[in-house]
């Protein structure tokens, strides 16, 4: 993300916020046991583009706006580093126990813990996460509260998404409506939980930090249909973690979901023999073909569209804030969900 | 566990209030998407003896046992209900993703989630009994803050005994220290701060509350080694789960323990063969054999011993309470943890 040199200082602020965040993270995990501070150091690896603290952070400063930025710099306090730390903590524990689930090999271009350490020690460590998140959450000073019913909540919604997308695997079938409930809950929850939060530990009223959740869950679906994009036409090498998995594991993604209800007859039937013998690892050439295919119904493009009018949306929804440096880095980062290529 | 009837009053009230806990337990877990509800229905069969929340409530009683009887049992209120639901959630979610860990496939005389519908069903089911606990423990009205605290920090404290358990796997020169370090983290903490919760709701102060869950602590090591016991010497029929899963996935009990540090070489050499050997299920004979081993070295009297000692000291502190119906039941369940046969 290009940062102009206007914004490079609150830039830098969040910067500096985010090491707090990450002394917090790691301080809430230590433990006089070793074994679990040996586990807890694989998490470290895990840690990618931080999103969701960075949201915390700067709704935070941006629904304080109406002050000037000096002023609101100091309104982000320990709580929102405490609420940046769990957000990012929930969102580990899903990564830990999603490879498990999806056997994931490699998360971040490193090995993933259940190939390191096994399947039961990933199950636990993740486990041993989300209680950690919940424990953090209950030492947050003010509004811990509130704080703590969304994550609660958050987490629920998050799980239950998981199910869903369980329940609807090699469901060829799947329409978009199903499809969109599934993202909502599976991703753009806890991203929506995120920015509502640093809103609401900034004193936001109500309608703020409604409409910065708002802002949150549409970045969020923004966010995993180039996730989406990314499993079908990345590579391991730009992507940093398994790609293809969506396919091989039956998870339907909005460029097949749209292809399988665009493409005629003769077509589907193609490309649903393509799948089943991506499932055996066709190879590079099967996945080829299948992008092929995907292309000739317009499917990566509509995604992609779908992808920008969402990121747009978002954006609008941030018009009601004043102006101010952590707003602008806000639009730069919902540019950026949708550009980046990792 | 037989009642005499002075205490059956209590008893029934008790049973009353435990309908609430099902009640808020269920509501809690219910989802507008039905695979939601319909995994969870597989969560009821999970439930049995409902120890965490019946002491929950039973603590709750014989804290405020200072009043008479009718006061106690208006103290006894809807957060007590909620942190008992929550206890037992907690308690249900470890069930599931233990059965996970240890490949179980019958649990209470039913087969397992994992075995009916998946590994990743599972996984992801356990995952959504935290949040739901978490979410629950948010809602108590009184004293919240508290009670989530305690609830986030017991769930660390017990994945880290699970963590500690399994980095100990298969290590056949465990010294009784680390046993009861691992037990003490994995059944006891949990058990210890449904006591505690319970005094704690009923306004008891920190040294009653301390003394509860001190009570609670020696109970719950003591219930494990009674299991330790069960997966040996027990069948299948009776206990309703799977037995002989702790040999066969190499965790350290405590009769295992005593045996190998007290056998001669010669013994110890004999025991391991044998262990080796229930890894390949060489049926009941080696079973019988290995029970003979321990019981040679007076090891299955010894873990027998121990838990009943561990029920003298938590009855012990259960003296500086007043007398009522609730202690009662509260010495009586204590008995019950040494006694059961499933």
């Amino acid at each position: 993300m290009q940062m102009p040199a206007n914004l490079i200082p609150v830039s830098e602020f969040v910067g500096e916020k985010m090491a707090g965040v990450t002394r917090r993270f790691e301080a809430q995990l230590a433990s006089d046991l070793p074994p679990v501070n040996q586990l807890c150091a694989h998490v470290e690896r895990y840690r990618g583009k931080m999103l969701r603290p960075t949201l915390v952070l700067l709704c935070g400063l941006a629904a304080y706006a109406r002050a000037g930025s000096e002023e609101a710099e100091r309104s982000i306090g320990e709580d929102h580093e405490r609420a940046a730390a769990v957000c990012e903590m929930v969102h580990m524990a899903t990564l830990v126990h999603d490879d498990v689930l999806d056997e994931a090999d490699t998360r971040r271009r490193g090995e993933t813990v259940n190939r390191l350490r096994g399947n039961e020690a990933a199950v636990i460590l993740g486990d041993y996460l989300i209680a950690s998140a919940y424990h953090l959450c209950s030492q947050i000073r003010h509004g811990g509260h509130r704080s703590a019913l969304a994550v609660g909540r958050a987490s629920m919604v998050l799980c239950a998404g998981e199910l869903l997308q369980l329940h609807h695997r090699d469901n060829y079938s799947l329409d978009e409506r199903t499809y969109f409930e599934i993202v909502d809950r599976k991703t753009a929850e806890l991203i929506a939980t995120s920015c509502e939060l640093g809103a609401f530990h900034s004193g936001a009223d109500e309608a703020m930090c409604a409409r910065l959740s708002e802002f949150g869950r549409k970045l969020g679906v923004a966010f995993q249909i180039q996730d989406d994009l990314l499993d079908l036409t990345g590579t391991e090498a730009s992507v940093g973690k398994s790609v293809g998995k969506d396919l091989e594991k039956g998870k339907m993604t909005l460029p097949l979901v749209h292809h399988l209800a665009s493409a005629d007859a003769l077509t589907r039937g193609r490309t649903l023999a393509l799948i089943e013998s991506a499932g055996e690892r066709a190879g590079a050439g099967a996945e080829e073909t299948l992008r092929a295919a995907l292309a000739s119904t317009g499917s990566i493009r509509y995604a992609s569209e779908t992808a920008t009018r969402l990121v747009r949306e978002a954006k609008a929804l941030l018009e009601a804030l004043a102006a101010s440096p952590a707003k602008s880095v806000l639009l730069l980062m919902a540019d950026a969900v949708v550009d980046r290529t990792y």
